[in-house]
């Protein structure tokens, strides 16, 4: 056994006849007397094991090796939910290569059906569920298909720190470090380090993890994400900005979806409307806007509520066919100290969020860019610009007229699935009762 | 000037004769009574601007805007230097986007010429130098070979947490996070995530911030790192392990040589040495060679000394022509609990290091992957399994036979380039005297 090359299941098909070595976790035995059958699954996908008591034998998540002969099946026994459906492994020698627990579930259903807390719980164990597995294989294409994007668009990849010597944004949803007996904090976001790149590379891009200390319980708020980061210097409107915003967004979550297509599939999510042109609203017409759809006044409120989101985005799929709409000029004291306010009417600013099936997934502006607007910006809220000195320092030294986004990469992955829950679409999900397990079990 | 499209300088030689406009920032200007020069910069190169009283009037790090002709420079008045050095701009318009502070020291020089704490104390200003800005160019070219040849070898990219309930590897190195008034901890490593992840895609690669709470300074230690990680399952041998290793280490640093290829030019970068086949010694052996260049007693100790890993990377050079060498089988007790002891002789573990031009850069080791060992390897640790439930959940449910290991993003980047200090492969490091300032100021 020990000289024969591992094939990767989904590439047996190719070897009818022959004599091949596989390798991989035990999904499901069915068992007939003297005959029995595994789904054996390995990182290419799932076949069909045939055997007698030694496959009897094995267990579910049992991580095997095997070698078998790869054997056509009769045409009216072709499997077609699986690739490999239409041949079958005979096995001639099983090894065991480690042992499992006995399930505490049904791995082997067709859905897992568990409350979230248990899914969470378990999630050692339950992101082995095929459901589970390819939410993250589609995260994966996600993160891809946003980094060919913003490559394509000449922008460079950074990598910023998490830790800061002071509050990100100011406010107090931060999280505190003790850092050599020194008072440090988690950014909130990459945002003040992904300016000051701008002023050296004129546009670049990032992963990067945000923190936020946020108290309440919601579906879409985690203490701990990934963004996806854009910012782009030497723009020559806020028009510009939201050109940009809209290719990463439609293009990322595009390709994101033809890389996944199986998997899309699988999990019977929807493939994404993306229209021509994003239709655009400032926050006051999308206000109107909703007035109208709903018969009701007029409301002027500081923000989208979570149901205006939604409302607004029915719309949008109906009327432009676009699972997306761009909503700009949110109120300037709503946004944080560097957001442009637009010069027409300060009242308002050159910020803009983006909103895909009901929730935002993305936010961002043009930023204030002379040092000492941006001072006086920072006074006016009651922030210390000694807390901002290296910030600072790049805005002393010229930073050219400037803006960016973010994407938030759980949100994205949510709604590109029709995810209930944004803990789904995070591998080990961090919020005020959880890590890993909840404080209070 | 508003509906006239922007050119991007490296660009600029294709338009001999015709009108363009550029933007970018002001390098550096050369007056000569009513004629001047400035050296503009865009993330796409530099070029050489001529005008009158307009340009002389312009400043170091002054974004601006210039409409103008562009002209051939007559053959004697080339400068070989530029990519644009056969071309010059003349300005027609010039509008000044954004000024800057007088600069203050010369950022005109070839080199900047500064101590590092300086450096770092105008780090958004002295990233801007070129020497500087070209670190994080190449950089992200590191970070591009590393994803593709992760990719090559199957792995899917995964996102983990950074805020974990207990210290990933124990030890004392670990920063604290108040979290909802619970203890949390920064990560040491995403170690223990990435190994749950592969009982579900069996091969995954990472990007992840660790973070060391290491109060000395030395040129190789920072508090906060950018590691790029992978993790294989239903490996078949230790030696299968050390060829992803060396496939990933040395094909990431050719691709990234590859890819820097302009950028490794100016900085003064040697090409990397990539032998068929990369030397493998265990500690042992190492420590033996040592002795024998040496002409002194063998010593042996637990780990090599920094001066080990150049002597032993030296040899590496003159036998092998290789810049990167294998040490393998470190003392188990040296190594963290996870890693599996050498069933041969468990007093040695099946654990490497990778060291690249006289620096580890990589490390990592087969892991236990029998729950029953991995709880008596914590115990004989004197660590709680109670602190690893999610983790040790992962193998009561199968983990296959698998190992790791883990690349340093900056210590790449700074052997690579020949710097001397690995702050200066990071945009802001962190260490004990710094976040973006000097404590002690």
């Amino acid at each position: 056994m020990k000289n024969m090359e591992r094939t990767l299941v989904a590439n047996t098909p190719k070897n009818v006849g022959q004599k091949v070595k596989i390798a991989g976790s035990v999904n499901v035995v069915r068992s007939h007397g003297k005959i029995a059958f595994i789904d054996l699954i390995d990182r290419s996908g799932i076949v069909q094991v045939v055997g007698g008591e030694d496959i009897a034998s094995l267990k579910p998540q049992w991580a095997v090796e095997i070698e078998g002969t790869v054997k056509a099946r009769p045409e009216r026994m072709f499997n077609k939910k699986i690739e490999t459906g239409e041949i079958e492994i005979e096995a001639t020698k099983v090894k065991v290569l480690v042992k499992s627990d006995e399930m505490p579930f049904d791995m082997g259903a067709e859905d897992l059906n568990l409350e979230l807390p248990t899914l969470l719980d378990y999630r050692a164990l339950t992101l082995k569920h095929p459901k589970q597995r390819e939410i993250f294989r589609v995260q994966a294409n996600v993160a891809r298909g946003f980094r060919e994007v913003a490559e394509s668009l000449d922008c460079l990849e950074v990598f910023t720190p998490t830790i800061a010597a002071s509050a990100t944004e100011g406010g107090a949803e931060v999280f505190k470090v003790d850092y050599y007996g020194n008072d440090a904090f988690l950014v909130q976001s990459p945002q003040l380090y992904k300016q000051i790149m701008v002023g050296v590379y004129e546009r670049v891009y990032l992963f990067s993890h945000a923190y936020r200390s946020e108290p309440s319980v919601t579906t879409r708020h985690l203490s701990e994400v990934v963004q996806m980061d854009c910012e782009f210097s030497f723009i020559e409107s806020f028009d510009e900005l939201l050109d940009y915003l809209e290719e990463v967004g439609t293009g990322m979550i595009k390709k994101a979806a033809e890389y996944s297509k199986k998997e899309m599939e699988m999990l019977g999510a929807e493939k994404p409307l993306i229209p021509t042109k994003v239709p655009r609203l400032t926050l006051r017409e999308a206000q109107e806007k909703l007035a109208e759809i709903r018969g009701t006044e007029r409301r002027y409120d500081p923000d989208l509520t979570p149901e205006d989101e939604k409302d607004i985005c029915a719309w949008a799929k109906k009327e432009h066919k676009s699972d997306f709409v761009t909503i700009t000029h949110f109120p300037t004291k709503k946004r944080a100290f560097y957001t442009m306010p637009d010069p027409k009417d300060p009242e308002f600013s050159l910020s803009y969020d983006i909103l895909f099936r009901g929730l935002e997934i993305a936010s961002g502006s043009q930023r204030i860019n002379d040092y000492e607007e941006l001072i006086a910006a920072m006074k006016g809220r009651g922030l210390d610009p000694k807390n901002f000195e290296m910030y600072l320092q790049a805005f002393k030294y010229g930073i050219p007229p400037e803006g960016g986004f973010s994407y938030g990469l759980e949100r994205v992955t949510m709604k590109l699935l029709g995810l209930s829950n944004v803990r789904e679409a995070s591998l080990f999900p961090r919020d005020v009762e959880r890590v890993d397990f909840r404080f209070n079990r």
